[in-house]
């Protein structure tokens, strides 16, 4: 696994909606080497000049289009479609066929978590992370523990 | 405006999709006084048993809903549905009209949050704050200053 502070670290992002978008931009703003993948072209409209990276308009449950992203190289992968399978799916392959150090996956429902973290593949529950932030914006305590 | 550490704090939440439904959780768990409106009866099956507070089934973009709901003794309100426009509606409603202390909109559409905060209404994104939380997870450094 390569250093945190390597400038080179390559990251592959499953989904530009508007969660990918925005992570593909402050990945890019961070200077690191970013490849967004979407299966609409659309999509990408979403990326803004700061993003300084690659896009590639194919569908990513499929092999080849894994391979054209070079996931074998990749240091990170997250997936962060809009579709719990289609994440799981991709983070599997991405962790047990290409052994790609750091494997995350965004979870619509928190009930699975434990199931990918014990494949090693980390999770981001944006329900679970809002709820905690606004828990601390109404009550001006520390929510992490209650959830 | 009541102390923070007020056990009495009422707290009304619009919408109990999957945000607002673990919101309301939180806030039990917390022992306040919570009450979730939601013009689906299907969507209060979300909440647990954890959930110590009220439902109300009805529309919160009438006022007479808002009224059952008291939102004049309010201390905090929180507009969670899945849209934009009817969040910043029921929040206007809430600060203007009836004066809550603090008002939060969830929103989708990060550029539109100036303007609610000039209406002293403060606004979570959840897209921004799990970028923000990916970013972290991904290169280890505090990504909110490149937001």
């Amino acid at each position: 696994m390569k250093s945190k502070e390597n400038k080179d670290e390559y990251i592959v992002i499953i989904g530009c909606g508007r969660l990918g978008s925005h992570l593909a931009r402050l990945l890019s703003k961070a200077r690191k080497s970013v490849v967004v993948i979407d299966k609409d072209e659309h999509s990408f409209h979403r990326l803004t000049d700061e993003f300084s990276g690659f896009t590639i308009e194919a569908d990513a449950i499929e092999i080849d289009t894994l391979l054209r992203a070079k996931i074998d190289r990749a240091d990170v992968v997250v997936t962060t479609t809009n579709d719990d399978n289609t994440n799981i799916m991709i983070a599997q392959i991405a962790k047990t066929i290409y052994n790609v150090p750091k494997v995350i996956a965004r979870l619509f429902e928190p009930s699975r978590q434990q199931v990918y973290e014990e494949l090693d593949i980390q999770t981001l529950c944006p329900t679970i992370l809002s709820a905690i932030a606004l828990g601390d914006m109404i009550i001006g305590e520390e929510m992490g523990e209650l959830k």
